[in-house]
């Protein structure tokens, strides 16, 4: 805790948010030392290269409809949606923070798909014959859910970090996320098709940890622009609808084919629609009037997508769903209202989006659900062929489901605390506790025209008081 | 009359727009009462259920792509985006509604979709060997069709009821729906494969009966708020643009598979292409200097989509198809411009959205074109086998099909009517009459940057006066 | 150069903009023609008509899941959002040309599908058995394809000229398209995927020739509204985004069955995920303080889309596609920085939305890197069957496909004066100098709460006078 408080004495001084030879620099570097990496490691996969025709005849395929490019990408695209309009414009809540929410979701998530691929392959696709890469559609779902949990991450610290903060967060972010993914998914053999564990878990816990790491104790210099204008809220509903709509596609995107997608996507859609009710419904009863806030609307009827993600392909029960669905919109609605507050106030954890409330609670549920649904698995329930392919009895699946729960709280939070104090470094140019939210550290800002009235009202006061 | 006028009476009194404990209580008995019901009656069905692998043995099929999952889920998703984007953004077009637009669009939705899940299931997936309705992906497509009827219906009460009202006018809507679809589709034979008639004409019919039971005399002192602003007008060209782009998933989503999948969504898409060109010939011939009307282009853009909706499937033509988008724009702009003042003035329907132009006239001719259509099917355009399977001439299948658009004109008026005396109880916490478009009734509403000036000028003002 | 000139003269006189007869009379005479010639040449193929139930027992085909609506209606659906919402709302950027940007570019690409599938069949689908034009999915998406060519002529000219021009503009290029695509793809057998030739190239340099017809030296009259503010840089960047995310499904959308286009979305994400980096970079490097622009964010983010076009279903390799991004990202920010104020300057081309560095330049890179990929393929990286299907070898195929990027270029700049000529006749309502980028010209614009403010200002003050 020495360590955290030296830290923050060194960057109590007067910052120099001028990134300009900062971020061109981290861009080409990093872009070069990609190409570089793709040049060496990454190739086609036997279903993208022309080798198809080969593989058709070897496995006796009659039909170019059984390439898994026909079985998964229209769910990478819904998926690809959720990333960079999902998230990017959740997050233009703010009133002069739309910029750098779409702007640097879109930067961040640009990069780290990149990444992924290379750090993902390296764990899971390399074919050891060649020592490459073999990449996909798969692999490019994959790489989108990997850079799923850095923008988790971003939405804890939005508004108070730099594009290059950004980028080195995204770096550590899309690393520990692989191996974590690698040890609970290949190691402990758990199953996680919709990441509520790998993903939301991992990813909020990441962001929550490097939002307590760069604590600003005089952010409320700000508070003039932590908040939404009307515009700026309808903006933000295209983000959460598009993530709500497409998570049943999220879910199912990588699950088994056939019955495994199938099953997936009903059970995502059917925790999605109760979690709006009950979110509505307790966003009501705790407000004076009982009128709607917008905070929770756009967020908390997202938790059931998250919760229901590990147990999604599982027999899980369309009641099941419902279920998972009404507890978390109660659940996420009700930390907007209490946990936030105290969180910021006692634990010194800033979360400009409220990602404990949509992303690690419901992970955390999500985790849970998915270890119950396998323990409870009964042979008659699953057929004899299908749900997991393991030679693990029920009880085990469930223990090792609970183990890697543990594994991606480890890596989230140890994770958070090693990379926040990277980014304590006074180096990065973030900006000053009265400018955050603020687009006009790092964007050229048009000037509106709505700030015209207020100078011609002060000309012709001028004006009048010279009379 | 007299007892709708006995209605009328009982309203006129000081509103009481707090829904603190009337929300919550209905979001929260209903949603029980869903997930108590799917215990009771819900289960995969043989396609989303680990019985997929015993299911194609049995059927001897050889692929995962046979799964009835992968010819629906991309027509599915598309589905989606209309009902929650495509109808919620469409409504955001007034200046100060648009968090109820595409807020109680999200709320209804959502609970819709369980509803009629259930509602449907009872009377088309019922497996009577064990009393359970089996769901897989064309359940969820039916469910969202259902909800449509609700969400045109919406259109015509929007921004003069209370959320509480909608979760009624949603809860009867969807039941009636279910009782009509069984009687047009299943008692009749008709065929509607984009709902011209099930979904359109009953809900546009349902909406206005129910406006005009709720008619409010003194509704012009909302006039203030019952227009556009000009960002509002483009967040609604986004619901006009996913409706207008995806109608051809809409009438194609639960088509036959192959030919009749892929013709519905050509002729759609050629219905809709013609009726831009109609609409905005007829928007700028009837302006004043041919200026073009965003309500105009924001709507009747959209009518070949749902005229073309009961004869999509068939063999319309190409041309058939252009020449139905022709007419559509035509009538349907015409209604903005002369049938609604009327209808407003004379028949005491005051219909915000303009459902009887976009939803209501269109409807009714996609259900003649259809008939007409069917009857005048022969055997040399249809093939052997293809078209429309069941044993009736085509002279009998048009005359079902006509059969089938007075039930949904009756059940639509009649059920309007009835749901309208139920919501005119003053129990529902419906806005007063100067009170009528406006979020700050039901929305915590954040306060705007744009409202400073003025604050400022009133200060500054003050100041002056007092020198 | 005298005729231009001549041209030039004619048109300097007070502007009618009232479009009231002129816009209608288009509209219903094309369309009208639309219907009598889709009556006369437009079927369904095989595979969107009853006769498919034929066509599959002739193929020995078993499954429904053939028919190629279900390989390419996804990407369909893609490409169609990119065409309508992607172009629309890129172009939604100016202040006060969102209704422009978005309206007009729905009109002519519905106009623009309608024509392009007429042409188009002309040049390719035409069945000489029975002098019918037979269409089916590819060809919907080849009609998207066509009139994408001048939506990126319109981003040239937009909020310059007449919906009426717009119109004219929009038959002549698809004409064009039309005649230059059977040139390079039928008779050169060039191939070109994605269209950098052939869309890119050709819509670029046919809106540039157009602009610089059109060329207006007084356009500073209307510089107050050319520019964006705060929420119409938001709305630009759903534009932005949809495109950039779909652009793999454009990429892809033609290319052959199976691993063609799991290859060409490959490549092209890869492209366009480098090129977010570099252009990123250069925007923050070439401005004061850093600072990114909106302006390159939202356009040269793209410009690996475009580049990789013609390769994409090429073996271009994973690192050959980042590096093609690179490059593109650069060289596109770069020409809006230094490119397009020299062209407006000194050769007197105005190009609003900057296509030059969008898809003229990055589309010219495209052609060749498509030609040197084609000229260095070698059997054993293709395989003996994947490919280029055609006999030429890898050299003779490299040829043709430089030769196809000139007839591209030729039918660009040529096609673009002459129609620039017919446009500049002065019957058409194009607006004034000083009322360019101005939505009031055409439309009905709601008036503004946010103008209140200055209302009230201005008649206090007027009070206060009197005082």
């Amino acid at each position: 805790m020495g360590c955290v408080q030296s830290f923050r004495d060194m960057c109590d001084r007067p910052k120099n948010t001028d990134v300009r030879l900062r971020l061109p620099a981290v861009c080409f570097i990093w872009q070069t030392a990609m190409i570089i990496l793709f040049g060496i490691f990454i190739r086609y996969d036997s279903e993208s290269s022309p080798y198809w025709v080969e593989y058709k005849r070897d496995h006796n395929i009659s039909s170019d409809a059984e390439n898994d490019f026909y079985f998964r990408y229209p769910s990478f695209q819904d998926v690809h949606v959720m990333i960079f309009v999902g998230f990017g414009f959740l997050m233009t809540f703010l009133k002069r923070y739309s910029f750098g929410a779409v702007g640097f979701n879109f930067l961040i998530a640009a990069f780290g798909i990149q990444w992924a691929l290379l750090m993902q392959g390296w764990f899971h696709s390399l074919d050891y014959s060649d020592g490459k890469i073999k990449i996909g559609v798969e692999n490019l779902i994959n790489a989108d859910f990997c850079v799923a949990s850095c923008l988790i991450a971003y939405g804890a610290v939005l508004g108070k970090v730099s594009p290059v903060q950004l980028m080195v967060l995204t770096l550590f972010g899309i690393t520990l996320f692989a191996v974590e993914e690698y040890i609970i998914l290949e190691l402990l053999h758990a199953r996680d098709a919709g990441g509520s564990m790998v993903i939301h878990t991992f990813g909020a816990y990441y962001g929550l940890s490097i939002s307590w790491m760069l604590y600003r104790r005089n952010l409320d210099q700000s508070s003039r622009l932590q908040g939404s204008v009307y515009h700026s809220d309808v903006f933000a509903m295209i983000g959460t609808l598009f993530l709500w709509m497409f998570w049943p596609s999220f879910n199912s995107a990588i699950a088994n084919h056939g019955d495994g997608q199938h099953r997936a996507a009903i059970n995502t859609y059917l925790a999605l629609a109760s979690t709006v009710l009950t979110a509505m419904a307790i966003s009501s009863l705790f407000q004076k009037h009982g009128k709607l806030d917008m905070v929770h609307i756009q967020n908390s009827t997202l938790a059931g997508g998250v919760a229901v993600g590990t147990a999604a392909e599982f027999m899980l029960m369309p009641y099941g769903s419902l279920i998972v669905g009404f507890c978390c919109g109660i659940i996420s609605t009700m930390g907007y209202i209490y946990l936030s507050p105290f969180m910021e106030k006692h634990l010194k954890i800033q979360d400009t989006c409220g990602i404990h409330n949509l992303h690690a609670m419901p992970g955390v549920i999500g985790g849970i659900v998915g270890a119950i649904t396998a323990a409870a698995a009964t042979e008659p329930v699953y057929g004899s062929e299908g749900g997991h392919r393991s030679c693990l009895t029920p009880a085990e699946q469930g223990g090792y489901q609970a183990a890697g729960m543990c594994v991606a709280l480890c890596f989230g939070i140890g994770g958070g605390i090693i990379v926040g104090c990277i980014l304590r470094l006074p180096i990065w140019g973030d900006p000053a506790d009265d400018n955050c939210f603020n687009d006009e550290v790092y964007w050229e800002v048009p000037e509106d025209e709505e700030s015209s009235p207020q100078v011609l009202y002060y000309n012709s006061h001028m004006h009048n008081k010279d009379m």
